[in-house]
């Protein structure tokens, strides 16, 4: 039951050599928002024991009472965050056996062949807690002194995302008085400046909060209510929610976090239904991005990539005087692959995409311009879409937008 | 020409709450490491009064001789970075008349009619130097002050970039006197533990220097010479990098930071091949990250997604007997794939991809086994990938090597 004041320290040389963002800073900025936790301040720092320690001593000294690092966790000899953080409350390092079996298992190396660096990994501050990293060989470990917290975190976001998404956030939660609820709207087709027209006075409301972020693919509007309990938090939600249903319901398309692909998926299991891709610009991205759904085996059988025109018309059987006369990349393109490609698989849901990813124009026609066909049992829909962005970005938003504008319709057959 | 250590502080409670990425600590940071300039923190501050001044005492208590802070210079009240550092150094701010020009003739605005906001931007530290901003209304200003040296630069990457470029680069390299060079050695097949006990006498290395780090796909190396022109910085990089390669030559695939896809299509290119893949757990995404590189187009007609046994068989001529007395995921099945992938389509190199993405086992298998089959002209390798990490993560592991490895073969044809 504490006020969490939390200063992010992130360690990495590489990250004071700008080749790489700090998106490990933003993404943990954003979730410990959500749970009432305060960030007064980031911290970058290089892969230096000295200047780490400095870090740490400055946060607490300027007030905070949380320090969450993330990197150095690694085996080599410039990953010494944990080194810092131990010397820092004065506790020696010793060696966790937990840690050591994990570490045996994910390299599949027996215990008595790890190398010292592979070793070090499992050496732990003497009290800490620790948490087996499910998702890579360093340990999360979690010191608390004095009413002063330190966590060390991964610094690879793959394994930073699910840890402190199923650990550290529940764990700070109940550290907390106040419970955050967050449910969340995903919305299509209207721009943040827009929404932020029709919105406004919802946005500066206390409790629930509403705030739009913008996703890699999608507006999504957060509605968050503080609460002391989950039911009560739920019926401010509900009660919030409704009044942006009244504003902006039509461009409401999911709510939630589950990835487009899983919706997508669980729409064609409900009703036994198989699906197919026929790819021109996005060159197998759409049928890759639905194969991130697990499960996805039970629906998909084939998707062609048909990058060049003689295999549109070779492959999915395209006519070529279609081609000719109105191009590769055009309304009439689309249909005609969604076509063909049923012709050939016989899937439920057949999903064409062409389109000009870029950089330079193609046939006369604009980098962006892409063209999604979908036939759902015996209709046929096609869409013209106009993305921005570089070559994969446009590619991205294609291979999302198929894939929501398939579970939209499909989801209100 | 002095050595100077810099810290970068962002100012902008935006920034604290994880709705947008700090894209100008990256930026600054890269352009300061090209001129030799140190940077040794990065800080983020909200837009607090104190914790500005706090931070910039900070900086310069652990031993900074320059700050650089972005944002907070805007007219609006919780703008108030060039206050916090006037404050200080102990200095008033006074009204520059060039400044209320310059705000004039960007607002459009006579200037007795420009507001009391407007204004705030015109006011600067007594004894500063200031720099007019092309492109916005917000002059830079740099306080120099008993060997301490506060820039003031804009928020807005827009004017932050240019103006940084233009004036802000050029002033600072004259400050200095020595220059950074970077080269980038790509390894594969070796883990980060074991090349930190072949190495671990050069990661000490003084001049250049040697660090690791994990991309998202591979180990990279960095090697940074100091010196004072471009030449000598190369002799340097050049003896060092022989060492590196005396040992740990063989595991290093690749030098430079392009995409794994672009130096495969340059390989390709040269040689006026086609290339085509066949995909089974990675669902598309080989073939889709080729696509990523601009002009694929030249080298990829068509590739297929074979996800069931059916289309396996049907698609591309595996036979029902392989995969019955092999399974799926094995060497034969992949070797029959790449097989059949170039009678269908006669292209020069075909890359097949068969395996258990998980995150089950399957037929028995475990996941992350994966079989990469690549046919060049005549040659028909196999090779057998173990790869750990979820799902997606299996299938982005196995993309890469796909790539990688007829990357690796076709370059030394």
């Amino acid at each position: 039951m504490k006020n969490l004041k939390c200063e992010i320290i992130c360690v990495g040389t590489e990250l004071l050599l700008g080749d790489i963002l700090n998106t490990n800073s933003t993404f943990l900025t954003k979730e410990l928002a959500e749970i009432g936790v305060s960030v007064y301040y980031h911290t970058v720092v290089g892969d230096n024991f000295d200047r780490i320690v400095c870090s740490i001593e400055n946060a607490f000294k300027r007030g905070m009472n949380l320090v969450i690092t993330s990197g150095g966790l690694g085996p080599t000899d410039d990953d010494i965050t944990k080194e810092a953080c131990a010397k820092y409350f004065g506790k020696e390092l010793i060696l966790d056996e937990n840690v050591v079996n994990h570490i045996s298992k994910i390299l599949k190396c027996e215990k008595e062949f790890l190398s010292d660096a592979n070793l070090k990994q499992a050496y732990v501050p003497k009290d800490s807690k620790v948490v087996i990293n499910n998702f890579g060989t360093a340990p999360i470990i979690i010191q608390n002194v004095d009413d002063k917290m330190i966590i060390n975190l991964p610094g690879p976001l793959r394994e930073l995302y699910p840890m402190f998404n199923d650990y550290i956030k529940p764990y700070l939660e109940n550290l907390t008085s106040e419970k955050y609820y967050s449910e969340f709207l995903r919305v299509v087709g209207i721009g943040e400046g827009e929404i932020n027209k029709d919105l406004t006075d919802l946005f500066s409301n206390e409790n629930p909060t509403l705030a739009p972020y913008v996703g890699d693919d999608e507006l999504v509007l957060r509605i968050t209510a503080k609460s002391s309990d989950e039911s009560s938090g739920k019926i401010l939600i509900n009660d919030f929610k409704k009044k942006v249903y009244e504003r902006v319901g039509k461009f409401i398309y999911a709510e939630g976090r589950q990835p487009i692909e899983d919706l997508l998926l669980s729409e064609l299991l409900k009703r036994g239904f198989k699906i197919s891709f026929v790819e021109s610009c996005t060159g197998g991205m759409v049928s890759s991005r639905f194969v991130n759904a697990s499960g996805s085996s039970s629906c998909l059988n084939e998707s062609y990539v048909t990058y060049s025109n003689e295999s549109k018309i070779n492959n999915i059987g395209v006519y070529k005087e279609i081609i000719n006369k109105f191009g590769a990349v055009s309304f009439e393109t689309a249909e005609a692959m969604v076509k063909g490609l049923w012709e050939k698989t016989g899937a439920d849901v057949c999903i064409s995409v062409t389109g000009v990813a870029g950089p330079c124009e193609s046939e006369g026609k604009p980098a962006g311009l892409v063209y999604i066909g979908l036939k759902i049992l015996n209709d046929i829909y096609v869409k013209e879409c106009k993305f921005s962005g570089d070559r994969k970005r446009v590619r991205e938003k294609s291979s999302f937008e198929a894939l929501r504008y398939a579970y939209s319709i499909l989801k209100n057959l």
